[in-house]
């Protein structure tokens, strides 16, 4: 079976096709920008035939999908903040971008997609816990964009029979992540080199954090359901560790796992931040057969140890 | 106060400009492309000022968004079949320009929007009657692009402060819509020159017909919640007319109008099309008031009369 990775030098990505790699059924091509994950190309290049180019860059990537079974797009603008800042450049690199994949596929006769949506920044301040059921509520240009490209998904699974499965991720954490700068990258480096950790708000802000293998482990899964007869045109499923944690208990969790009490600093809430990102992940656990196995504390210790020995570059 | 309504020489905005126009308090300025709803220009140009261009265009939009109160946004491409030909054509001119004009607010500091959205497009074969609770499901590009707009919408009203009613519209039929080409339109027109009337399927499909002078009291009631103080940032209702009537039974009543029984040609269903359009406009009713008054057999006869008397152009 042939996968073709978008954003393939990307955090989740690198550790995906290190995971699927294990398989030997699985041919793997990439296609990335080049732009924020250059550094972790030496992890994959030998597996890995990266290619680099933008995905709106039709002709490319229509050649590209030549013979692809699978599609995982997983190629993206994450930073919400960035979103706010700047919600047209959020917008060509995932709405616009997302599209004219489709189009490519469509063009190509790839018939089948896995797509990494999120579960936060679309139901924004939905009561949680979250599922599949929720109604969608962006509150930030980029939930916006994950919304929007939820959609042109869901149309080109019915209009053209573009058979996809949507994963709407929890807050993912793990090593190859170094060009990232979500709360738990930047605390880790904050605790390392010493600095005072920042919280927007009075902490009480909660978020359910995934260990990147335990995703890898579900994405593989839905690989697997979306080849099966079972499944439907469009599935949707939630992906976390079904551990809602607060940001002030997330320190806690850090300070023991760095051996020292760390200081917080807490600064004004920014908008655009949910309060609460909490999944319920029963669905992806009855259909897909998806467990996470990874508690917080000991994913911290792994991911704390991984960026003391592979360096810090905020 | 200063209304911009875009899509202005469009079905539903002639109908509105001379709706609102009978009260003196609102100052009406227009902005349309001029491509579709020409020939309606002069039932409005001694009561609005239209102006012509691409609401895409950044910087002549920004101009006339100079002291503007509240944008009433009508542009789009509202066409399903044609969505699915040309999925970007109908993206750019639903989706990318309605973040323009997101951007351009911002930018002009005009912090009131009502959007026109849909109810079928938008939910797909969702479990009818929908309402704002449900869950959106768009089968064909066009209801993706409603989507994309409401999410937008939607993070720019809680990250931006621009204050939103989405309204999603039920099947509009009315005067002044010579230049569409839905079920309505097409059959009046076969009514009057004597041809069969088409159905795609086997004519159980449902849709949820509403007068344009219902839908445009509608319009106004919320444009007065927009403005007190009792709304939300972001208000999402659905303005239908309550009353689900299948093709087969919307055949006999134009029979009945036309006074006498017509012929029916069925054709294979086509896909991006909708089974059921209904809406529960429940919420609408409680909050905005909002009450459908024209029924269906007395709406279907006045526009049939007008079709007659203002010439067909299909």
């Amino acid at each position: 079976m042939k996968i073709l990775i978008t954003g393939s030098l990307g955090f989740i990505a690198t550790n995906l096709i290190l995971y699927l790699s294990k398989n030997q059924n699985y041919k793997i091509v990439g296609v990335d920008s080049g732009i924020s994950g250059a550094k972790n190309q030496k992890f994959t290049m030998d597996i890995c035939k990266h290619n680099f180019f933008n995905i709106c860059e039709k002709e490319k990537l229509c050649k590209l999908l030549h013979n692809v079974d699978i599609v995982v797009h997983l190629a993206a603008k994450g930073n919400v903040i960035e979103s706010i800042k700047s919600p047209i450049l959020n917008f060509e690199n995932n709405v616009t971008s997302t599209l004219n994949l489709l189009e490519c596929m469509r063009e190509m006769n790839v018939k089948k997609l896995i797509f990494s949506s999120t579960g936060g920044a679309l139901m924004g301040n939905s009561l949680s816990p979250v599922n599949e059921y929720s109604t969608p509520k962006p509150i930030s240009p980029y939930g916006a964009s994950k919304l929007s490209c939820e959609g042109y998904i869901s149309s080109y699974a019915e209009s053209f029979n573009i058979k996809s499965i949507i994963l709407r991720f929890g807050n993912v954490y793990g090593p190859f992540s170094l060009h990232k700068s979500g709360v738990f990258n930047k605390w880790i480096f904050s605790a390392l080199t010493n600095q005072p950790l920042i919280i927007f708000g009075n902490g009480s802000s909660t978020r359910d954090y995934i260990h990147v293998e335990d995703l890898c482990k579900g994405i593989k899964l839905a690989i697997k359901h979306l080849k099966s007869e079972n499944s439907e045109k469009l599935d949707i499923f939630h992906l976390a560790n079904n551990n809602e944690i607060s940001l002030n208990n997330l320190a806690e969790v850090l300070s023991k796992v760095h051996g020292e009490s760390l200081k917080i600093n807490y600064l004004q809430s920014r908008i655009g931040e949910v309060h609460r990102n909490f999944a319920d992940i029963s669905k992806a656990i009855e259909i897909l057969g998806f467990k996470p196995e990874i508690p917080l504390d000991e994913g911290l210790k792994k991911v704390y140890k991984w960026f003391k020995e592979n360096g810090c570059i905020k």
